[in-house]
C-alpha cells in the first residue's frame, strides 16, 4: 500500500467534460473538503446564511449559492460525502453548478484561495486505490469505461471494473504463493532432503496456471481490437476509390477526393461503430510505382498497415480493364497473411458497367481460387454494394462472449507476458531438475508479474505513470 | 400562464458538457421521473435488489447502478427532486454516470424505452418557468449566464437571475395599469366629464417611467458589448502587421500571416478577456486600392467593420516612411466617430528603427492635434509595447456598478423601445388633450411590451422561440 505526501492536500477539478452545458460538477476531495466547500457555500431556505459543519447530512443535495468575498458566484447544488462512503475514501463534495466555463473556471480559483490544490489527471481515483475502494485493473478499467466508445468495449470495461479479472489473478497468485511457500519450506529443510511438494501436482498446477495465463495473454488481440477497433486497412492501386469509399463508410467528407492520381499522401485512421463493434479504417496512399519522395513514404506505409490490419479491404477498379484489376487483387493478395487476416475485394465502379458485374464478380472468384477471399460489388461514389460491405465486416469478427475476460491493456499484457515466460522458466526448472531455490525465484517473478496488474506490488513512479493518462477530475 | 400538453410526458437529456469526460449528469423530469428512474436502478448495500418508489428520500444521492434486461450498464449515483422541490418543479431525477459517451447515449436510450422522451432545447427551464419557478427574465438570464464569457457578463447575467430586472419592470408596469385604470374608470363615467386621474401627477409619473424605460434601452450598448465583447477593429494599409498584432494579442496563430500583401480576405473575429472584461477583436482586410474582386469585398467589410466598432486600433508601418503614415492615419482617422468610437493609433515595427520611436510618436501626436486619440509605439512581432496597447484597453470601457440594471438581451432592448414609443405617444397625447380612450389605449401598448420582458403576456409561440436557443438538458 502507498503511502503518500500527496494525500494530505485538498484537491478540486471540474469533473465534467470540458465546455458549456447546463450543469457541470466540480469534485473536492481531502481532508478539509467539507470545511472548504461550507465556507464559500451558503444554503437557502432554513438554514440561512451557514451551514453548521457537524451537522451536514451526508449524501444530501443542498440548495443554495456560491459567495465569495460578498459576491455570489452562482446558484448551486452540494452533495457532500463523509469519509469513508465517497468515491475517494475520502471527505468529498461534488458542487453543482451553471455549465459556463467563467463559472467553472472561477468556482475553482475560489475553492484553490480557500485551501484547495488543482487535482492531477487521475488523481481522485489514484486516492481511491490507495484507500483500497479497489485494485489497479478495477482502477484502470474506469478510464477505459470513460473512454468506450462501442457496446463491445464498455462490456470489457464494465466487466473488468467489476473485478473478475482482478479474481481470477488472484487465484492463480494464491496458489502460486502456496506453491512457492511450500517449496521454501524444504529449502529450510534442505540438509533433511524433504519434499514438502509433491512434484506431480506441482507440475499440474503449474501447466494450468500457465494455460490460463496463457489465455488471457493471448486475449489481448480481439481485446484491443475491441478497445481501439479492429484495424481495417482500405489498399488499392492510386485512384481506385479508396477514400471515396472510406468517406461513404463515415458519411462524411473526412478525406481529401480528387481526379489526381496519388491525392492521399499520409494514411487516415477514422473509427465507425458497426452493430456495437468498433472499426478502425485506415485509409492508405495507392500503391503505385512513383519517384515522389513523400508520395514513397506514403506506399511504403500502406504496406506496414496491411500488415498490421486484421481485415484488408483490396480496392479494385473496373474501369482499368479486367487484366489490370487480376493483376492487382494477386498484387494484394501477395501481401495478404490468410492465417491472421481476412481480405475482402471491392470491385468498384461497378456503376460504368452495364449488367456484367455478377459476371465478372465470378470469373475473378474463379481466377482466384481462393476460398478465403470475399469478392463484392461496389460503387463507393454511388453507395452501391455498401451494404453488402457492412455485412461481411459485421459477421467478420465473433463478439465475445458477455462474460469472457478479454485482455485490453498493453501494461497487462506485458506482465502476463513476463509471468508466462517466467512460468515457462519453472516447468522447465522441474522436468530438468533444477535446484528448488532458483525455481523458486522464478515462482516469486510470475507472482510478482500477476500481482504488478492488480496493483499488490507497484512502484510509485509506475502508478504516477498509469494515473497521469486520467481525465483531470477522475 | 401555459398550459401546455408536452408537459404531460417526461423528458430526458444529458445536461453535462458535450464529450468524454469523468462524470455526466443525465437529467430526467416529469410526472413519471420517479418510478421511470427507479426502474432501471439498483441501488448497493442494505436497500438490495430494488427502491421502494415510497419511501424514496428527497435530495439524497443513492449509489447504485443502472441495470438494463439483466446487463449492468454503470455505476451511478442518482439523486431524486420531488416536486415542487426541483428546478423544473416537477418531479426530477438526476443521474451521475461515468462519462463515456457510449454510457451517456445509452442510458437515454435505455431511459426512452421506459417512458421518457428527448428534451428538446432549453424544456427543463421552461417547465421552470412555467411552474412559477421564475419569470421569463430570469430564465433568459440562466442561458446567459451559461454562456457568460467574462465576469462582467456573469455579473450581468446573475444580476438578472436575481430578479432585479423583473422587479424594476414590475414596478414600473403597476403603476402603468394604476394610471390605466383610473384613465378608464374616467370612460365609464365619461358623459359626467370627471376626472379621476390628476392629468399634472400622471404627466409626472409618465415623464419618470419613460426616463426608467430609456435609461435600461440604453444601458442595451453597453450591456451588449459586456455580454458579447467590446468590438475592436484593428484596421490599417495592407502589410501593416494587423493579423501579427491578433496573433500577438491572442498569443496564438488565429490569422494566417504573410508577407504578401492583402493576406487577411475576410474578417476574423476573435474574444480576449482583459481583466474581466470581454473584447471582440476585428481583423480586417488591409485597406489599399485593388481591383481584385474578392479582396475589394474584403476592404468594403472593413470600412463596414470600422463604424460597428466601439475602439478602432489603426496600425500604422514605420518602415513606409512618415509621410505615409501621417497620409494613413489621416484616412482612418475620418472614418472614425470620435462622439461615440475610441481611436488607438500603433507606430508598429518600431523594432526597425534604432532610438526615434519616441520622437516619431511626439511629432505624429502634435501633427494629429487631437487629444481624443491614442498613439502608441509596437512591434507586434516582438511582442513590444503590447503593455501599453493591454493598458489602454482595460482602461477603455468603465466597468459597469455591480448592481446597475443592464440589458443585454436584444428581446428585451426592442420591447422597451416600443414601450418607450408607446409611452411618447401617450405624452403627446396628454398634451394635445386627445381623447382618453386613445391615450389609454397607448398606455395598454406600453403596458403590454413591459410585461412581454418578463413573461406576463407572451405567446406560445414566442416561447418557443426563447428556449429553443438554451442547450439541451437546460
Amino acid at each position: 500500500m502507498q503511502t503518500n505526501i500527496l494525500n494530505s492536500d485538498t484537491i478540486c477539478a471540474v469533473a465534467t467534460p470540458n465546455g458549456m452545458g447546463a450543469i457541470a460538477i466540480v469534485r473536492i476531495s481531502g481532508l478539509k473538503a467539507v470545511p472548504i466547500v461550507a465556507g464559500v457555500f451558503q444554503p437557502s431556505g432554513k438554514l440561512k446564511a451557514s451551514l453548521d459543519i457537524e451537522k451536514i447530512v451526508s449524501h444530501k443535495a443542498y440548495h443554495g449559492h456560491i459567495v465569495d468575498n460578498g459576491i455570489m458566484l452562482d446558484e448551486v447544488l452540494v452533495t457532500f460525502f463523509k469519509a469513508p462512503h465517497s468515491f475517494t475514501g475520502e471527505d468529498s463534495a461534488e458542487i453543482s453548478v451553471h455549465g459556463s466555463v467563467y463559472i467553472q473556471q472561477k468556482l475553482l480559483q475560489v475553492l484553490i484561495a480557500h485551501g484547495c490544490r488543482m487535482a492531477e489527471a487521475g488523481e481522485f481515483t489514484r486516492r481511491a486505490f490507495v484507500n483500497r475502494k479497489f485494485d489497479l485493473a478495477q482502477a484502470e478499467a474506469i478510464a477505459d469505461l470513460i473512454s468506450s466508445e462501442s457496446e463491445a468495449a464498455h462490456r470489457v470495461a464494465i466487466n473488468q471494473l467489476k473485478g473478475g479479472f482482478s479474481k481470477e489473478l488472484q487465484v492463480m497468485r494464491s496458489k502460486l504463493l502456496e506453491m512457492t511457500s511450500l517449496m521454501e519450506l524444504e529449502l529450510d529443510f534442505s540438509e533433511e532432503d524433504v519434499e514438502f511438494a509433491d512434484r506431480g501436482q506441482l507440475k499440474a498446477l503449474l501447466q494450468e496456471t500457465l494455460e490460463h495465463v496463457n489465455r488471457l495473454k493471448d486475449s489481448f488481440r480481439l481485446g484491443n481490437a475491441i478497445k481501439n477497433g479492429i484495424p481495417v486497412a482500405i489498399v488499392g492501386q492510386t485512384n481506385t476509390g479508396k477514400s471515396t469509399l472510406l468517406n461513404a463508410l463515415l458519411g462524411e467528407d473526412r478525406a481529401i477526393v480528387s481526379d489526381i492520381a496519388g491525392t492521399t499522401r499520409d494514411t487516415i485512421e477514422e473509427t465507425l461503430n458497426i452493430n456495437g463493434i468498433l472499426f478502425r479504417f485506415i485509409d492508405t496512399a495507392g500503391l503505385r510505382q512513383t519517384e515522389e519522395t513523400i508520395e514513397k513514404i506514403g506506399i511504403e506505409r500502406s504496406y506496414r498497415k496491411i500488415a498490421e490490419a486484421t481485415i484488408v479491404i483490396g480496392m479494385l477498379d473496373v474501369t482499368n480493364g479486367y487484366e489490370s484489376m487480376v493483376s492487382s487483387a494477386n498484387e494484394i493478395v501477395s501481401k495478404v497473411d490468410f492465417g491472421q487476416q481476412q481480405l475482402i475485394l471491392c470491385i468498384n465502379k461497378v456503376d460504368t458497367l452495364a449488367d456484367q458485374g455478377e459476371a465478372l464478380l465470378g470469373q475473378l472468384r474463379q481466377d482466384l481460387d481462393n476460398d478465403d477471399i470475399m469478392v463484392i460489388c461496389l460503387s463507393a461514389k454511388h453507395g452501391f454494394g455498401l451494404n453488402d460491405l457492412y455485412n461481411v465486416l459485421k459477421h467478420s469478427q465473433p463478439l465475445a462472449s458477455p462474460e469472457a475476460t478479454l485482455v485490453t491493456n498493453v501494461r497487462h499484457y506485458e506482465a502476463l507476458l513476463h509471468a508466462s515466460e517466467s512460468l515457462q522458466s519453472v516447468q522447465q526448472g522441474l522436468e530438468m531438475n533444477i535446484p528448488t531455490d532458483l525455481i523458486s525465484q522464478n515462482l516469486r517473478e510470475a507472482i510478482h508479474y500477476l500481482g504488478s496488474i492488480t496493483g499488490e506490488i507497484t512502484t510509485d513512479e509506475i502508478l504516477g505513470s498509469i494515473f497521469s493518462r486520467f481525465c483531470i477530475g477522475k
